[in-house]
């Protein structure tokens, strides 16, 4: 497929990076920059048709079949609007709106046109984590009862990120949509959001927006997906997830430690990783960078799906979801308090608060826990289900 | 020193086999069990001189030095009552009460008394935690931001643990305790924690109290302490500490991932470790568990501390704070919002919400981030002191 | 590129499920297999446009630009052989030959015919492994003075590889290749390997050639590539990589450890990975197993040598000097000492036995070690160089 | 009990900081040292009642009970003497001998005059040593086939260790003991080593004495216990194990990842750990370096015994069989070939070259392997008895 780029900076090369590796298909043929020059030699840098500072000139162009949207949060809406004039499928990069109201008009704007449209959330596509998503699918955790996704850095690469208007807010809208999202596949899409508490600070930074922040959204079944997000780590880019479930539970380490050590006493020093704040001693490289964080498999499932006219994985609508937790999120920052998520179209199931079961140890009892003492015995802790009662019992070997 | 012990179950023998190990030097002589049977049993394991059903007899003894309680939560008021009234140099397990109230109690009539009160909080004296601390003083980590500490496991050994009324809470009395100080030795104990915000939920067993629950500690110089705990996670002992300064990260795990990793197709199988699941497969044990736990250590500054007149680095004083903290964790997680904590006798320092410091790049700018590129260059963010405006600059290298 | 398929057994998929994922442009086209019924259902799960039972008919297939070989070694002469004769460029699995003699018949008919032939050493193509070669070459490292490769797990997928006359050993030959070409990439291709101590031994299976063994590879610098190789491991696929040099080291894994932990009690059990020898409690899958493995950046090495008429990194001249140094290892074992390695068609540098460097201290003494006291004294030995007498000497902080 | 040191530098210090705390009973009453001042100031520092440079003046002292030996290599002998001739309890550090010659004159004198030698072997105590032996022992691995010991690090903190006539060798006298003797534990004490294969060089330094060697050594069962020695790591301390079993697998690691990582911009920078090579980035100390290295234990084991009248775990005759095997290392690393292992008196088991036992699959076939395939089917890899014919054989799930 053609793809048009809009943006040149840091993600669009990194997208250039994995669609023009591997000896794919698919080929972005021109790019859209403010700037003429940053068009210019990012359409040198990968052998690009053309450029333009026209937008529009860009994804009219009548051989492109895609736009791919890697332009600065506050510009997502207008990009998306000249797809749906051009009526072009679209592909947008995180997080798709600045705000629920906003990620809604461009999610009606797109279903309206009929248009397919793909949410650019790499980090629900790291091989890891989809690997995590399978077996979450298959039962091998049971009920999902919590998930904790972290993304915790020194803070992002260009100007505009730091500028709350531009952006949107701080940590929780660049890092927090990839861990709610995250969340959100873990317990499962089709369960409904239903609040969040937040915290959020300037703890570091001389700016507006908050650099730290933790959150904890709560899902219709009582399960509970936090996220941990901050510009103020320090050591390199700490990328991890967690999942406990009923029968089990994952944990996902996608940068710091995932099996490559380096130590180096700093002779021949180069690049090591995405916000490596270090070139000596003890480095933790990832392999590939760009398949670690997920490329790779989020463009094959979005042109996949644009080939077999399926929906992908990751939708403008996850993104409308995604961007009104955050509101909430924002507001209960400030609020100090549980903050209801306005979700006005709900597409999943409703009504998850359900009925736990219980196991029962006999028609008396419930089975709280079982354990293997180190001599062997079996040690219960046994529940009177009218009176209420614990009692303990120990069943020799 | 000659030890009256109070209690006999699983922490009273986890005390002994660290205090009658290693050649120490100081004795358990005696052995207080509401159970006879149990009492006896005891005393036989460990060879002490005598065993009673009675509290009394056993504090009064006359050559106790000194007495540790071991006993169910609900239990410690009245054992250190009967400290205070013998003036026995006391060691009460944790937590120290189920409310600041009852642990306020206790500290007032030993402090009274002019007994030596030390607070048995063993996760502060694990080698790895006594060592992070020393380096958190030393400032290789800078202004501590944030603190993470994670305890998680498939649920308490003995019934009583299980009663809210005997225990005073769920995972949250059990094993936030812990965390709370956990994060308080590396915020400083001298900054005063402000308020707490916490979710807690019964999400698997049959339960009154909760098994599982998440919280977070605001101290007044913007610092947070986050607690994670529960009785549902599955694997074994989830035991993990994180730090983020300024200057530095701490990553602390003491019990699944310690270094030591075991393959067994289950021939010959046998205990262990504390609460893990399984034995074949992957398993994870630690080298010498109580260590790990950091019992050796806790006794050895307790009796110490005894023996030089000098406080233990664990107090009464401490162990009011924690419940202090607990207190208003409950009631947060009862209203959803953030609650204040209630410190009647607060001993550390006042008014360090301050200012921050940033850096200046120049006259005009803060400095927000520095960063080595992959060809070299330096970027650089800054923004400007009137006009807030962010700009960014590549320095060639 | 078309490509035409020989085999189709556990390799031939793998290579396959690489080929005709991530939208790649390259397609396997037609398929060999010495049974009709595999053939037919290869070409059935790939959708492939023929099959036969004829290796001539599927390479003579004019529509075909590549052939790939991926049937049991004694097979790999006839096919290179086959290819020759059609004027096909050829990608062979790995190990090349069963010995040097074969693979140095297929080296001269390839390159007497000027066709492309690479080879298929997919472990020097993993990810983690490409960029530490990297590192390597940048000098971070150092000078290399020893490399480990390590591959062990329970044995092979089929019949053929047990029986030595058709695998042409034991783990030394399906497991060793790899192992020396890893050592041969980091120590550098160009230095010359002299020789070779091999300790080889049956230990468990009821088999002719050895299931375990450890060898020690000698260059002309004084590097040793060491490997070690089982087919006896419990615990799964033990994929490791360990290099020193003079300024630092490198620590691979790239199976067991990996950043991706999952613990189960078993409920909804699934395939985890190759090898993987459980389906409960901790399980440490891989994300993307083919990735992990090195095939994707593989085949991209290799097609893109094609397309640009360049040598790919890993040549038949590689396949040749492995067979060669494990023709010397087989013969270690039997004689008990250190085998010279015959290669008569050595294409490196010579000569390198070299001087080596010390570093002075001062005019009359070498440096041998500096080291921070933790009283942050420097404390130094230094050897004096005409009298050789080693002293220390400590210099306050 | 009372105890006399003979020597007072680095592991002098490390075991007085090991006796002298965590309220042990056993305290150093006085010191020996060549040299008065370092003998005065390690008086000092721990308190003791008195110092010398005589030798035996301290030996004799009345109230001495035991005697550790804390001196270079080539005084062990002299020191061993002393003690016998005073008829008190000695404890060597490692290695006892410097060859097998001067180890057995000292396992005989000791042994003649009925005095307890314990040799202290502080890496075969360590917790997760002590704890992997036990699971060894309780079959959990099956029968042992091959162990790994490593010790790697930047080289000894003393001029005599690298001078090879004080020290009797480089790192494999200095590190190889330890090495050796692991595995000797794992394998079983009582199974015959029979020859080693050895190769060493000197890579790095400008010293007479091997900077670097591996080793195996093979048992009379088949077992093979390699050893991995050098003064050539960069990075710290590298401590590392891995066992072999036909049920099972152990890894462990000492030193470098343990549970604890930090990192530092380097500000507050101070002593991390022994051998540490930075002090900013990435770092991995311990928690209690004495504990993590065995001394406690080692120690409580030794005196343990001597109270009991039993043997330690390690004894002079242990440290002799290292000796032995060293000798034939060194041996081996000159003439490039595998060398008998001398043992004039060997006191464990002979004859264990015996059987192997195969599982049968049925009366004709061996089963070679069982493996469960993606699709979980059943595939076996089967021997015929007579013919040795490998066949496979899938069973449908």
């Amino acid at each position: 497929m053609n793809i048009a780029m809009l943006g040149s900076g840091f993600i669009a090369r990194f997208y250039a990076d994995t669609l023009h590796a591997q000896r794919r298909v698919d080929r972005i043929i021109n790019v859209y920059s403010r700037n003429a020059d940053n068009a210019k030699r990012y359409a040198e840098d990968y052998g690009l048709e053309s450029y333009s500072t026209s937008m529009e000139e860009i994804i009219m162009d009548e051989s492109v079949d895609v736009v791919i949207i890697s332009l600065p949060n506050h510009l997502h809406e207008e990009a998306v609007m000249s797809c749906v004039k051009a009526g072009k499928a679209v592909l947008c990069t995180k997080p798709l709106g600045r705000t629920a109201k906003e990620a809604k008009r461009m999610l009606e704007a797109v279903e309206k046109a009929g248009l397919f449209a793909g949410y650019l959330e790499d980090l629900c596509y790291t091989p890891k984590f989809l690997k995590s998503v399978e077996s979450v699918n298959n039962g091998s955790l049971g009920k999902i009862l919590w998930t904790k996704s972290r993304e915790a850095h020194p803070g992002p690469h260009s100007d505009w990120f730091w500028d709350k208007d531009q952006s949107g807010g701080g940590a929780i809208i660049d890092l927090g949509c990839h861990c709610v999202e995250i969340g959100r596949n873990f317990i499962g899409k089709n369960v409904r959001p239903v609040e969040v508490m937040c915290w959020a600070d300037t703890q570091v930074h001389p700016i507006e927006a908050e650099d730290h922040a933790i959150g904890l959204v709560k899902y219709e079944n009582g399960a509970i997906g936090q996220f941990e997000v901050s510009w103020t780590f320090r050591g390199g880019m700490d990328l991890r997830d967690e999942v406990m479930g009923t029968e089990g539970t994952i944990w996902l380490n996608s940068f710091l430690r995932t099996g490559f050590d380096l130590f180096t006493t700093g002779k021949g020093a180069n690049y090591i990783a995405e916000k490596a704040e270090s070139d000596s001693g003890w480095l933790f490289p990832v392999g590939d960078e760009a398949h670690e964080l997920g490329y790779p498999h989020m463009f094959t499932d979005m042109f996949d799906a644009i080939d077999k006219g399926r929906a992908p994985r990751e939708t403008f609508y996850d993104g409308y979801i995604v961007n009104a937790i955050l509101d909430a999120a924002f507001l209960s920052a400030k609020s100090k308090n549980w903050k209801r998520i306005i979700i006005e179209d709900w597409r999943g199931s409703e009504g998850r608060t359900g009925e736990k079961e219980y196991n029962s140890y006999d028609a008396d009892h419930f089975l709280i826990k079982k354990e293997i003492l180190p001599n062997g015995d079996e040690k219960l802790i046994l529940k009177h289900k009218d009176s209420g009662k614990m009692i303990q019992k120990t069943l020799k070997k």
